[in-house]
């Protein structure tokens, strides 16, 4: 049975910032993920991160990592299903090990969407992804469909242009992206097809993925073909394990937290995406921030408090 | 004549995050500072930057310059002493040239805090001192007080105990500061001195720095010798120019705004450690993250009302 100050849930910018401030402040933390860098490592290169410029997303989070480890943090891969509360006094099981806690950072991030239309899982993998970045080499000289119009569709659709033949952008309304990024896409030009205001019906294909059904035709036709169906719609927050502990949410599910990141309840803080902090605004450097500030306030929690795990340490030596 | 979207007064981290950002948004975007790099450029080496990690204050800055300028901010040394309104249009004289612009950020800082004793002014630069970071090393193999109990000053104190001889660490009250950082200066052992509750009542010497009169006796003597004085308690906000156009500052003096980094007034707004926003935790993080914010608010402030200076530019038109 281990006991630490504080433990960390996630592995991005979150949650690695919050362990880097953690570990300076002497606590003894654990960060716990279940897909290292979060969504930053699969992101590709990043302009925008300052002080880092054109930084490879998983390079970044390398570095925070290394901070992280620098400054005593215990990083490990691994996930939390459920946490108990006793008194104030956390426990979980990670991979059949025990932990106690006195603090928790929730920097769990989000989760991607999905279409869920039939066929959407299982051809998951094969021709249906969610991450240009990560598969779009995949489709050297193809053709691809990509599903969305926010920001990360359009910048995936620019970065797509540079290695397939052909992207089909597909946005159920309008576009809604980040200037600067509509404008380079369009400045390439015939490689990205823009089809509005319409919707995917049916995705097909046996043993892989083959066209899509529109809600409306293009070209004359209700069926479109391509290599890859790329999903960029969005994503959302996967805060079951918080709301169990009477952690309240806003009306589109993100945590609630005050400006020094503290949740509702006592002992447990919030950072990242997880949060809705500033709105739709969520970047590398808001999560690296308010990661940074979950950690000051659970270190400040914790010299109020004390260890509130200590009766758990005293009943530990007795078994033992 | 001329006319921006923005103008960000203020070149540390929340200036040159907010003109990346602001860049990126295809704004027209001028930086005007008066120290370039703010606090940080004379920070020494950063361990908590997030991504960054052991990288030099300057060095920092510069990055982040390079990536402002690389999306087309225009930066420039110079001072704002004053902001005219009219209408919902600002403008300011920057070393003769008059500059339009529908918003501004507030990326000040803070100024260093100063004992306003007689002498103090006089003997600056001669003995006495403010940024142990910067002047630290003149001091090689001499002694030197150093004024403050916070974080600034252990880590002060740490710092020049790789050059001076001696650090004797005066403190007004007790000690408050991360954990880690006086770990650190205590491992430094006879070569750092803490004294304990006792202020400097005069700075004594003629022609340069030479000792001090303390508020109580140390090693049965009232008076105090050493090479040099470094002064860090700390800093304050220069918020004048913001609080002439009806911008206000909360009980601490420090820029009040909302979660999405706008003041009480239409087109202004505040980054930083000129506004208060995470409480006394103030860090390049949190300014980069703010700076992104403010920016961000700017650009949907500017895309909601236009170009509030047109009628500038339509009369600068027909006087031309």
């Amino acid at each position: 049975m281990d006991s630490y100050d504080l433990v960390i849930i996630g592995t991005g910018a979150a949650g690695l910032s919050a362990a880097l401030y953690a570990g300076r402040y002497r606590m003894r933390v654990l960060v716990v993920g279940e897909e290292f860098g979060g969504e930053t490592a699969t992101a590709g290169i990043i302009w925008n991160y300052p002080g880092a410029p054109g930084v490879d997303g998983y390079e970044l989070m390398k570095r925070m990592r290394e901070q992280a480890e620098g400054v005593g943090a215990e990083i490990i891969d691994g996930k939390v299903e459920h946490i108990e509360k006793d008194g104030n006094c956390y426990s979980m099981d990670i991979k059949g090990r025990v932990v106690h806690t006195t603090t928790i950072i929730f920097a769990i991030g989000t989760n991607r969407r999905h279409l869920n239309l039939p066929n959407e899982k299982e051809l998951t993998g094969r021709g249906v992804h969610y991450c240009v970045t990560c598969d779009g080499p995949l489709y050297s000289g193809k053709k691809i469909i990509l599903v969305g119009g926010g920001d990360a569709s359009v910048k995936g659709a620019s970065l797509a242009a540079e290695y397939v033949d052909k992207v089909y952008l597909l946005v159920r309304s309008k576009i809604k992206a980040e200037p600067i990024n509509l404008q380079e896409m369009q400045k390439l030009g015939d490689k990205i097809e823009v089809i509005l205001e319409t919707e995917v019906k049916e995705i097909i294909g046996s043993d892989k993925f083959e066209k899509v059904k529109l809600s409306k035709p293009y070209n004359g036709s209700d069926e479109l073909s391509a290599d890859a169906l790329f999903i960029e719609i969005g994503s959302e927050p996967q805060v079951g394990i918080a709301t169990e502990l009477g952690v309240l949410t806003g009306p589109r599910g993100y945590i609630e937290v005050d400006r020094l990141m503290a949740t509702n309840v006592q002992g447990l803080f919030a950072a990242g995406d997880t949060v809705s902090f500033f709105g739709p605004f969520k970047q590398d450097i808001t999560a690296a921030a308010t990661g940074a500030v979950a950690a000051t306030s659970a270190y400040n929690y914790k010299k109020l408090h004390g260890n509130l795990c200590d009766k758990h340490n005293t009943v530990s030596k007795k078994e033992i």
